[in-house]
């Protein structure tokens, strides 16, 4: 695939230090939008790398929302950290072969199409989708899978978890609030689901955190047909290290680093599709990896916003059965960008204006019941290769 | 009684065929509601039923915040089924002996009256009501208790469950995440409020999903004094069928289809008062019905709205204790104009824009708090009838 | 401490008897701050007490968020009711001496100083806070820890409870939905928190409606090492008047009308740090008593108010363990302060207009991100004395 193709009509180069003062160079970058630039360089010669990254991702969800790429100047490594759409690359900068290697692998329009089918069907369906989740989660967890086009069951009662799951298209299995009688519940809801080959999602919330719950993750994972293992960095890291522990020693603290190795060993070796959310999140199921970009800054300010991407892959789970690594980048893709569009206020006729956390998370609900396959299209930013 | 009274002095009658590009008919009715007009006729004759129906259950939340009365033009089905406010009959339309049936049957003035009655009781006393709800439902009920007026109090430990009911107002029993402790304290608590005639109201949740929830829902209905009992088509459907399996073998599944039918039949063989919340809701006491078609589109696209009503059926049961028939139809109307406040955006001085469900449940919650004597007589739609 | 120096140069005095029709008073003291005033006197004259309280507390908000002192004109009863600025004395009125008293006591700078560094330490440190809450409040507890800068954890399992209070910085007891498996985990997190003096935070929610909640109550007070015991005037009264009942007869009935005996009383016997929340709020340590007035009158609309507050207490408690007594103060001044904030729109970029219950729960949750030391240092109504 050929690098993407931009409009270079109106070509806006930022400079910071000619801003006047009490201006923030976001306000400037989303007047010139508004004004009609067509392509954004962010262009910082001064500032260290972290505070290059953190301006990045600000600009992002803003370039996004009005269709306008946004290139780093010179630094790769921040293209890559916050998924810009280019880098740009004078004479004195770096050798242009290797800066051009994030453009040539992305955007992967195969699978953001398959997320956009996936998303369709969810809509058209309505699949049942049968949690066992935590006390925390429960209420946004429902209302996201209502928004999205889902139909959300909550039963942990061993006296119905099994005849639930006989009629539901996907089975969520989250750690967040464990109990033993929860506990009973996705074990024979679990058992059900592995039967009739129903697709089960695990989210291990806090699965580092006591032996308890790295006992119960791993029971549910071993003994029965787990699909989809969704949890953040450190949770991922965790089961992977856990097990490396058992087989490497202590060779599983340098694992850690290195997020791709993580996902993808941990996919092979458990034959599950792997999903680690994060900036960015990473997806794999051993042979393929997608990377996906699109993430507003307050998902983590918000409580179940992990527990809720779950839920969401429960959905796309239920319609993508032949491909649960579709599903569970489906779910991310989703999320992400319906984050960014109730940040950037692009939702809907009468979008909520994000004040702070609790603004955000009603906009977010808001963006999800208006995400749709254009939006999807040209906003979503996944890497994906053959590995 | 008689026909309604309209105001004719400035009628609308549409015509989507002469609307400007780009201009929404729901706008423009909008805008010529602000202009002065007294009356709206929907004329549509090239569009098919369900989009007619669709684009009457637009206009009339929007009419009804302003007072003006919505007719239809020709389609008695359709005002049916929308609960407009009444039909248009022209030399070439339907006989008018048929048209002006539902004009006389509603608005119910007695019925309205008392429901006003009973929210404002509900103002001045605070009703204490004990909920055994779900944990999906148990924050949204608690809030939509407090914003209407009464005070919830959520309590199913049984070393606890009979003392809170003995000084509480009413008991909700919901069977939304079943789970045998909880059953146990459903148990305890329905026990004591039959001893002290305290109203029960059970909220069947998934009720014909698992024998083990219609098991507990029967005993709950058989074992004690269950005023109330509130639930979706298919829940009241699933518990009118189960009877009807045990007693008229496979005739139950006819029985589904007439809903006046199922909700006077169970209400006389249970000796409850029957509310089927739907499109429109029925409420009957076996010798009463009553229909509410009071209802925004965004209802059904949010988690617990079912589950609050029964919370709001709680609070007008413990005001209403010699006539729960006129308690389940006031929490219908509360939930019911509420709903329409807050997606037409007339609710208090400052309403939230609803730009999806999420915005739409915050501002469903301001519109509880505001909700009004006055504003429930101007905008209620209920038909009432003596079976 | 000599009297706060008022900047004096625009002074607007209020004469409700002046307004034109259909203008409130309020809005009207909000055009003329906007104007240019720089201190305001509330003069009723013919106005009932509690229509007068009413009055000045509506204003209070509108003021302080402006940095704007608000003057009682006469009436000392009703500005140590609201916690207003000061009260204006004219030559026929109270004599002076008595009049000064409230301005000699606060703004207590000190304690004032301390929140604020505290705040700065949640912030900088992102305390873990263990919280074993009532199924309603889990969610909103967990959204508030986030928004002020903690990070919360829910875990009653006793396979995990103890492990889990191993590593966070504070414990949250909440027995707002008893039942005998949290009871359990409440006891084991207790017992280690005990031993490692991991500050403990009982909210003992609703202990005076049975006798089970009282005894649980009492148990992990008594026998665990509770730092601070925050509740509602019922339910601290409760729990004293209990206490009394043993030791002094009937008497408890007559303390109860006494909140200062109460706190001072109760932290005393118990040695703890007891808030107890109102209209003001009172905190005593034993020696030291303050009174917090920062409240929005929608803060007793919503559910979990007290139970999020308890959470607050946890993250202040995590970062000042030297000092409980301020941490009690840092959550009521920062639910206080942020609630004003939201109620009066006046936080972040684009505040939400608060319209009722709904939207101030979510505008809360904004002002509690915003939330900075200036803001408290400007808005803070503080009383404190040494006992």
């Amino acid at each position: 695939m050929g690098p993407a193709a931009f409009d270079l009509s109106l070509y806006l180069v930022t400079d910071s230090t000619l801003l006047p003062p009490g201006v923030s160079l976001i306000s400037q970058v989303e007047a010139a939008i508004r004004g009609g630039v067509t392509i954004v360089q962010l262009r910082e010669k001064k500032i260290d790398t972290r505070e290059f990254v953190t301006l990045a991702q600000s600009l992002i969800p803003i370039c996004r929302s009005h269709g306008v790429p946004l290139l780093i100047n010179d630094r790769l490594d921040v293209a890559l950290a916050t998924g810009a759409d280019g880098v740009h690359v004078g004479q004195s900068d770096m050798p242009v072969r290797i800066v051009r290697v994030p453009a040539d692998v992305k955007p992967n329009v195969d699978i953001v199409d398959k997320v956009i089918v996936a998303l369709k069907l969810i809509r058209e369906r309505t699949p049942l989708v049968h949690n066992i989740t935590n006390f925390v989660a429960m209420n946004d967890s429902a209302n996201i899978l209502l928004h999205i086009g889902g139909s959300p069951i909550m039963a942990h009662d061993t006296n119905e978890a099994a005849a639930i799951v006989s009629f539901c298209g996907a089975l969520v299995l989250n750690i967040g609030t464990l109990y033993p009688p929860f506990i009973e519940g996705m074990k024979v809801a679990a058992a059900k689901a592995s039967t009739l080959s129903t697709p089960i999602v695990l989210d291990p919330v806090g699965v580092g955190a006591t032996s308890h719950r790295m006992q119960t993750a791993l029971t549910l994972l071993n003994d029965y047909k787990v699909t989809i293992l969704r949890g953040n960095g450190g949770e991922i890291a965790a089961i992977a290290g856990q097990q490396g522990a058992q087989s490497r020693g202590v060779d599983s603290v340098g694992a850690v680093e290195s997020p791709e190795k993580i996902v993808q060993g941990l996919a092979k070796q458990k034959g599950v599709v792997v999903a680690m959310t994060g900036k960015p999140d990473y997806v794999s199921d051993g042979r393929r990896l997608a990377r996906v970009h699109n993430k507003s800054r307050y998902l983590p300010m918000i409580t179940a916003s992990g527990c809720m991407v779950a839920a969401l892959t429960g959905a796309f789970a239920a319609v993508c059965k032949d491909d649960p690594f579709v599903a569970a980048v489906g779910a991310l893709v989703a999320m992400g960008v319906a984050s960014e569009m109730a940040e950037s206020g692009h939702s809907g006729p009468h979008p909520l204006k994000v004040n702070g956390p609790g603004t955000f998370r009603i906009a977010l609900f808001d963006a999800i019941s208006h995400l749709d396959g254009d939006t999807i299209k040209r906003t979503a930013r996944v890497d994906f290769e053959i590995l």
